[in-house]
């Protein structure tokens, strides 16, 4: 895989190594060659080899999108001129100093529940088309601080309360895996795995309460790492559930998502580059002598799709192969998705009442009944969903005993056509228990399925569930699954114009 | 007051300084020839002055028990045989050792909600008269750890479900200030402010989610210290609400109460025994200089008894002329009594659940009600109720800028005969923000009511509400609160056997 390559430079960077410049040049020279280009590891290096500028990075990812987010529909705002202002900045940065983070430079969305002070936050809700935040979100402001260049806002589920990628009134961004028909791009936060997915930027914030991150991440064969609870502070972000909302992030590769996260990070972690390393890590040493737990029977039966089945079987043996050791965890996380559900559901409608009880507000009407309708359930089933979350973390911790991670199909399904969707219906069972329990989750893409007459080839996903603030095992894990059963760099039949350097 | 002699006695020790011998035993023989006799300070003076063992305060508690129980009904077991044996290895110990805890040899009670590993716990429940502890509870184990020894358990509302003392199956403890007819010691703490009331047992723990520490402190004429959420620890408590539970200490004076206390923290700060040195302070400083806020218009409204606003006037009275600057607080506390009981009884059904849905189980069924009724309330509003403390919390800390305590009313009104109360309505209004706020406070006896021909002289309270972790101030406060404007050592109208010496 190309990002495996990016990432050992990003890698040895993070470590302090310096390669020599004949080497380096060569590497470089692979990566440009490459389609997969523009990741946020690859950039990070392009830029210390000088072979690439951000200002680059910014015209190329405007570019694309010029080129395809006509028919992606990914963002809800792009600050064209903003980037390139920064953009030049950093690129003079670059020439003047030696000691940049490795986020300098690197192009981002932020999902449209993200403020940022001066801009419009729309949390995906036509209700909200003027609300301009006064201040920018603490995950935003470190991003920036890191040097990463804001390219736009990307869309988003109404109030992030679904997880299909549907918003009929703000847009349902387009799954890039299928030119012919509008595939559901998944979501919440279904604006960053679309624009991910479809290489128009590198790199986009996401937030999961229930699967947000990991489903668009899954559906658009791209890597969401959503993060344990409180790692990454939530104010200035749009709240559905207080108590499971999670910022993540979106990339090509677990390198990249590891990367964007490093940056996200107090400044006193981020400088560690921990996520980056644990990549690293991961690609280099593979599977080989780790544990893994994988579904038990009871999580089997609700894959109902006998070919995720398959994918997700086929991907346990290639780590088998590999020289993982796996072992079935019959505890049933699916069973826990309701609880999670109706947490998440009936604090969703608390932060949002005014607009849902508003007969007028021009509100996704299946968002205003599943908030509604959660947040009318009886006050007992919310305090035992809530009082349940503990003794159950403490069952799956217990069960985990001696397994580095717990590999389980992160969406029950392929990405279905838009029209085919139940809005009532939903994609989250494989997902939702990671916020229930507490703990972090890399969704990481796996191979295609074989196309047919009817579909093209899709993305299947893998999601690897860690134990909570351990994103190193999770990102570590998810780089070795990555490197034996990932999407060897296959693309999106989509059109989009190569990274080539301009500005130089 | 006999119990600021108590103090000063006893804090003098916690300083580490030693009284000259003559001085001593003059002190202890003013204390024992009053009737306010047993208190917390005064044992422990007593025992280190050799004058008393704990033997003799055992037998003169159990004897104060046998005499007057009977009546007060304040006492769910007594565990006699098992007291005196500790008191003779306390005794024993005293003679041996001259580095022993402040509450070494100090007979106390549990509310019937605390776990002593081998003994029954019933919540106040008739279901669970065969509910046998398999473990103790952390803070039964730090009163045993430093000395103290277990008199018994005393009575509490059913699951503490209840602020007025009222349990029709396993007793309604009776006030001890009248001795011709019953009235409610309030509760849930009931037994403790009972026991302690009448002198049976010289402190007592209880617990407060809602008033259940303050209000039977306030209608028997006793101290009652509410702790800040977290800072002891519940493991061993049948929860009702595992948000808002609190233990906390009852005792004779704020002295007494803030020894218990510091007997219950973890030995790390036990070992400072910060809170009785607070007392001290409160007690020889008052509270000249100190600014104090006081019951706003909203808050004074909600006082419906006009003699508890003279009662709360004339003690405000009095702080004012001993120096304090008092200054209203606007902001109404009553108004947040309803978010509290939401939380309380909503947290309290999930945890009864299964007696309260069982129609055959014989449950107080004004308690099933209470609960049931709060447990169907929509989700919503337990959530909103949740997210509205930390808001809630900020505008009273803002507020109290510059004040060192907010003293309210502790009820709205003198301790009514048990037969007049509708066991529906609450006598927690003016409590209950304490809980949802996080706060901590002291109720404090002030001075009793002019008796009349239908209605004994009644103890009336103040509460002394401080910022959450600030119980040093609030005990502080608390003492010169009851320099000023105390009981004076008034004692229930009770025919109790005065403490002697009987073991040496």
């Amino acid at each position: 895989m190309r990002c495996v390559a990016a990432l050992s430079v990003a890698a040895l960077i993070a470590a302090g190594l310096l390669l020599r410049r004949r080497r380096r040049r060569q590497a470089t020279a692979a990566l440009l060659a490459s389609p997969h280009t523009g990741g946020v590891a690859y950039l990070a290096a392009a830029y210390r080899e000088a072979t690439l500028t951000p200002s680059d990075a910014v015209e190329h990812c405007l570019a694309a999108i010029a080129a395809l987010d006509g028919t992606v529909g990914a963002f809800e705002q792009v600050y064209a001129e903003e980037a390139r202002e920064q953009a030049r900045a950093a690129t003079a940065a670059l020439r003047s100093s030696s000691a940049l983070p490795l986020f300098h430079g690197i192009p981002f969305a932020l999902k449209d529940l993200v403020d940022v002070e001066g801009r419009v936050t729309t949390a995906g809700s036509a209700a909200r088309r003027r609300h301009v935040a006064t201040r920018t979100a603490t995950v935003a402001r470190r991003l920036l601080a890191n040097g990463g260049i804001l390219l736009g806002k990307v869309k988003t589920v109404e109030f992030a309360a679904g997880a299909w990628g549907i918003n009929p009134r703000m847009g349902s961004p387009r799954n890039p895996w299928d030119a012919a028909v509008h595939r559901v791009a998944g979501g919440s936060s279904s604006g960053s795995g679309a624009a991910v997915g479809a290489r128009l930027v590198p790199c986009a914030l996401g937030t999961d309460t229930g699967g947000s991150v990991r489903l668009p991440a899954a559906f658009c064969g791209v890597v969401g790492v959503k993060t344990t609870e409180g790692l990454l502070p939530l104010d200035g972000v749009t709240p559905l559930s207080h108590t499971l909302d999670t910022a993540g992030a979106l990339a090509v590769c677990v390198a990249d998502a590891a990367l964007m996260l490093d940056a996200m990070l107090p400044p006193r972690l981020a400088a560690r580059a921990r996520h980056l390393a644990a990549a690293a890590e991961g690609a280099a040493r593979g599977v080989a002598g780790l544990r893994l737990a994988v579904a038990g029977e009871a999580d089997r039966r609700a894959l109902a799709d006998a070919r995720l089945l398959r994918a997700y079987d086929a991907a346990l043996g290639r780590l088998r192969a590999a020289g993982a050791a796996l072992a079935p965890l019959e505890l049933s996380l699916v069973s826990l998705a309701a609880s999670n559900g109706l947490i998440c559901f009936a604090e969703g409608y608390c932060h949002h009442k005014s607009l849902v009880d508003d007969a007028a507000a021009p509100l996704d009407e299946s968002v205003r009944a599943r908030l509604r309708e959660a947040g009318h359930a009886p006050a007992h089933a919310y305090v035992e969903a809530m009082l349940g979350r503990r003794p159950a973390a403490e069952r799956f911790l217990a069960e985990l005993d001696g397994c580095a991670a717990l590999l389980l199909p992160a969406a029950p399904m392929l990405p279905p056509p838009l029209e085919q969707v139940d809005p009532a219906s939903a994609c989250s069972l494989f997902t939702r228990a990671a916020n229930y329990l507490g703990l972090c989750a890399v969704s990481v893409p796996t191979r295609l399925t074989a196309p047919t007459e009817d579909e093209p080839a899709l993305p299947t996903a893998v999601q690897v569930i860690c134990r909570p603030n351990d994103e190193a095992t999770a990102i570590r894990v998810a780089a070795a699954v990555e490197a034996a059963c990932g999407l060897e760099g296959a693309l999106p039949p989509l059109a989009y114009p190569p990274l080539r350097a301009r500005s130089r």
